[in-house]
């Protein structure tokens, strides 16, 4: 059976603006949706860090490693905070009644400047093979160069994709994909439902020159960088889509249309 | 510098009559004792499960494997109840300001019938080369010939310390050491100061006849037994000394003199 991996946003499932908030009932209804699609492929799921993480990998720089002083104690910190958003999405795995194992990359995983280069992912694979649903996240990792890194989610499925070749990479964020530009701000603006080598160079140019046009900012912009590189390398077909609508994750999941932006080779 | 491991009883950390409930005073004593003897080697801690995994372990019988329609679920609470206790220790270390990070060996290890067979503990070195803390624990495991296992923490330590050659190995436990008989309920029970070629072979005979003589019942038997075959295998001194004494740990961590029981080859 095909493998789906699926990325859960941590401005999905915390509340950005209060620190360590976790959105129970949206986790919940996102889980009832991977469960309901579970028979469709095997799945492994990733979850970003949200208003957990993210406070303190900022305040000490975590992304930068162990640059001063305080660099350890900020480290371990963020690593146990991140463990305690991962917690909750497992707790709620279990009282939802699904068979879910842990895997955290940090445990695992070694990184070099943040790009992963060592993961013994046997239990993963040993795990998937027996019917579980593997959950990793976006982590605090060692880092061979650095000392310490941040290996996002779409960092650690990248190194899972080149090793497990999942046919679908879904990633559940907060809005419907990538748009020609911001369209909170933009009345004109349009979703961008294909991204392939026919229009990739364009989006790249354009964002990186800060144009209006192709408002692929921030955490987007890495993201479709990410992803498309992930496709580029793997063949997997990726797909943005608004994990804040109901049934999205299970129709990507499942294969069926979809609003969204696609990303592929 | 020297390499030492502590484990830390889960019947020392937890109520073990009141399921899920950790012993938060005692934690932070012995954090703190542990704190204070860094300097005199490089640390590894490893905690049991006490009240918290033990209970759904057993029901499930999680050290069977994936023996009925039951054992994935029980496969993922375990695992998940033991990382809870896991993260109050780790959310202590950061309280207490010990730059500590989690490797969880269920992320990372795949046993064979419970034996570790591979594991990858690169972020481990890396992680005791920076200076970090490193805290492991007993766990639910992936296993390649029954689905899941129970790694104990002595396994753990067991397989880390063929990779790591610790000089010292601290276990402690809620009791002083091994007996000659149960000191509870025999006044006359001698406590065992060194167990090492000289009398094993006599100890795991009378044990394992039932003899009421040498009483190393339940997990203090299967304990000596493996802390013997790691002290074969790598040279390491173990000893078992009794946390609940203000100051054991420290004293055997800092190699000063501590009532309990030396296991040596």
């Amino acid at each position: 059976m095909d493998i789906t991996f699926v990325k859960i946003g941590g401005s999905v499932i915390t509340d950005i603006e209060k620190p360590n908030s976790a959105r129970i009932d949206v986790i919940d209804r996102i889980l009832s949706e991977i469960a309901r699609s579970r028979s469709s492929s095997r799945l492994l799921i990733g979850h970003g860090s949200g208003s957990f993480a993210h406070v303190p990998a900022h305040k000490y720089k975590v992304n930068q490693g162990l640059i001063d002083g305080n660099s350890m104690k900020g480290a371990a910190i963020t690593q146990n905070v991140a463990a305690r958003l991962h917690r909750i999405i497992l707790d709620r795995c279990n009282e939802n009644g699904i068979e879910a194992l842990s895997f955290a990359p940090s445990s695992s995983a070694v990184s070099n400047k943040g790009r992963i280069e060592t993961w013994n992912i046997a239990p993963i694979i040993e795990a998937m093979n027996r019917g579980f649903l593997p959950v990793t996240y976006g982590d605090v990792v060692m880092d061979s160069k650095q000392g310490v890194a941040i290996a996002s989610t779409e960092e650690v499925f990248r190194y899972l994709a080149m090793h497990l070749m999942p046919k679908r990479i879904i990633i559940g964020t907060d809005v419907d994909g990538v748009y020609t530009s911001d369209p909170k701000k933009d009345p004109d603006a349009k979703l961008i439902e294909a991204i392939n080598e026919s229009n990739i160079a364009h989006i790249i140019k354009e964002s990186a020159r800060g144009s209006t046009k192709i408002d692929v900012t921030g955490g987007m912009k890495g993201k479709v960088s990410n992803l498309y590189s992930i496709a580029m390398e793997t063949g997997a077909e990726c797909f943005i889509v608004n994990a804040n609508v109901t049934g999205n994750l299970y129709k990507a999941i499942s294969g069926k249309e979809c609003k969204g932006t696609k990303i592929s080779k």
